[in-house]
């Protein structure tokens, strides 16, 4: 069989893994998908990865040495960043190549621009590396819940933010603690804000709602709030209350549109995606025929990110072995408008500081009543140093309405000190 | 566009499932999937269903009507059974047509052969709803996964038996009231055998190995074992030992073969799979680069069969309306042997109905420690009526021994009645 010609910018942990699967598994392609991929060109800034591997005959620092290389007929980006990617994704796509990318800033911001970028010039692009590091999530959506109009998609898929929460479960650590022990681990970089404050999960949101809506989605318009403001008191009440607190990613196609957005979530213990702990992700997708299913696995690493660039890399592979005409929608058919979150309805629980002192109670209750915001629960726990909590679960109200609620608790001078607002979800 | 025929044989429930996909979605699949499914023919043995959806004009109670017409493309069979789904497969793969089909009983003992077929007749066959309902698992594997060496595939793929195990644990019900209740709920058969006795599950790992591993297997090399045997005092046990009992199907590719089986296990709360409850099902595959992966969702009833249908319904349209030459791998390259059951080794549990008198637990300690058996924990349950109950969990142990060790127990007189033997999963 005629053999593919595969390029990988960036010889980074992923390309390594890359490299490391084709070098084992070549001949089981070869005999099992009737493939024949063959390893034509390396780039990447210096060449200590290049000789690491026993590349250094194929490697170049020039990027072009892999993009406009004739006998490349698939350039695996793994560079990072967006500009330089960018760039090299769009020239090997003109050049008619095929290109693999685990680069999620960049699907997230121009992925719809790149994806038309292939099919005006016969080629494909792939990303299923870009969410969910080894879960196929990518392909199922695309493929077999291809039947369906997907009602929504909600996941856990930032495992940072994720062991840092079953930490501050587990163990009472308080969030600062929390984050010096992921440092420490790896699990979470010098600089953690994309991570903590919820932007990693952002951008996987919005590549899997451009996916499921088949719609263009830019991930300025993901709706993002961070962990950075858990406290060791909401983990406890999530708790007591049978919830478990995590950082979810959500898409859901509504009526009237589609809302996304990135927040703290008090998720029900009975619910699937509560159980899913430490580094691992999970993508809960609800069809119009399926119900409800999801996809679990271990959302980073080399082995995980690896394994999807590379059946990536098959798949195109057998296209280009098999295929004569290569087709792939651009699956951007929809242009649905998005909900601004203060036209959605949610179900909340609110910690309130307060003075332990009569009245407090009957202040907020008013408040609430006055905005139409019903109570499911409340709670409130004993007394220290003259400070009390009052500890609300509400039922589902609009989040217009629950922002004006704090607003006034705020202006009303009975807070102590700053109040908790996150969202539940049960189903 | 060309349109793609699509006829249909068996209009029961998962046929009325496809049809009303069909009908609902056909305009966005030719806006979305840039396909346009033309429903041409159903064929079933009564016209009642026809007439209710509205297809009288496209019915015939004649198989041929669908399997011979020229102005079908796919053929999509829901007939239930092997000989006639096996003569109209194979028939309309030798007429050119591609084949859908959600028969795990015809593709567990012959899917190969009409892999085969297929291949030879340059056209598909497509089963991802022979196996775990509405989530896509066939696809992954064959798709994204195919990166990997797949080590083991297990499986919770029966919804009957998983409903009545999580009654029997919660409601401490006997195994004939919760198969009862399963029945009356229309969960259960009037015959339940094939659910009860793993048969149903055998024939899903059968499926799964098959893919997963390359290899040829049939369903009688799965190793079977139901849940008629289980007690309530075994999810008594398995409960307060951190397990919780579920009928487990399991693959494995280990340095000699692969071992493939369906049996009752205990399975560590801790695991992904251990809460996979109700009628649910999930299938968790481990492979070299990705490690441990889950996929989970409703495993029968009319949407997610119809779904898992239609997914490849689409990939089939999607392959005949753009590509000019057909290949589909038979993914039949690896003739891997099957290891025996009692070649391998396993953690269990094992109850011991005994006497209340001196020298039992000596005396079943010392068949264990002359077969080599070490027990990892042991607790006697406080006796009644003269009766006691000695439970073991075992470390690692050939099973062949522990067999050996339960045939002496039963030689040995020291047995009041019948002992469980049930294999524990942690990881």
């Amino acid at each position: 069989m005629k053999s593919v010609g595969v390029g990988i910018l960036g010889l980074g942990v992923v390309g390594e893994g890359v490299v490391r699967i084709l070098q084992k598994h070549h001949d089981n392609f070869q005999r099992d998908q009737e493939i024949d991929l063959d390893l034509v060109a390396v780039s990447s800034r210096r060449d200590v990865q290049a000789r690491a591997l026993g590349l250094l005959d194929i490697y170049s620092s020039d990027l072009a040495h892999v993009v406009d290389n004739p006998d490349v007929d698939v350039v695996v980006e793994l560079l990072g960043g967006t500009d330089t990617a960018y760039q090299c994704i769009s020239q090997a796509l003109l050049n008619g190549k095929s290109v693999v990318t685990a680069n999620k800033a960049l699907i997230a911001t121009r992925g719809r621009e790149l994806m038309r970028l292939a099919a005006e010039n016969g080629t494909e692009l792939a990303f299923e590396a870009s969410v969910g590091g080894g879960i196929p999530i990518i392909g199922p959506l695309r493929h077999t819940l291809a039947s369906n109009r997907i009602l929504s998609v909600m996941g856990i898929v930032n495992g940072t933010t994720n062991y840092m929460l079953g930490r501050m479960l587990e163990d009472r650590l308080d969030y600062d603690s929390a984050l010096a022990e992921a440092q420490a681990l790896g699990y979470a970089e010098a600089d953690p804000t994309a991570d903590v404050e919820g932007f990693d999960a952002a951008a996987k949101i919005a590549i899997l709602a451009m996916i499921a809506f088949n719609t263009d989605i830019h991930l300025d318009q993901v709706a993002t709030e961070g962990i950075s403001n858990i406290s060791p008191t909401d983990m406890k009440s999530a708790e007591e209350a049978g919830y478990v607190l995590k950082l979810l990613a959500v898409a859901r196609r509504q009526a009237e549109g589609i809302d996304i957005r990135v927040h703290p979530a008090m998720i029900a213990k009975t619910h699937p995606l509560a159980s899913v702990n430490g580094v691992h992700n999970a993508i809960y997708v609800v069809g119009d025929a399926v119900g409800e299913t999801m996809f679990y696995g271990r959302g980073a690493g080399q082995g995980p990110a690896a394994s999807s660039v590379v059946g990536d890399l098959i798949e195109l592979a057998r296209h280009i072995t098999y295929r004569e005409t290569i087709t792939q929608p651009v699956w951007d058919t929809e242009a649905l408008p998005l909900i601004s979150d203060n036209d959605l309805m949610s179900t909340f629980y609110l910690r309130l500081p307060v003075p332990d002192r009569p009245g407090t109670l009957a202040a907020s209750a008013t408040i609430f009543a006055e905005l139409g915001i019903s109570i499911a629960s409340m709670v409130q726990h004993a007394a220290t140093d003259q400070q009390a909590e009052l500890i609300f679960f509400t039922h589902a109200a609009p989040v217009a309405a629950v922002n004006t609620a704090l607003d006034r608790l705020n202006a009303s001078g009975i807070l102590t000190g700053k109040p908790s607002c996150i969202r539940t979800v049960t189903d």
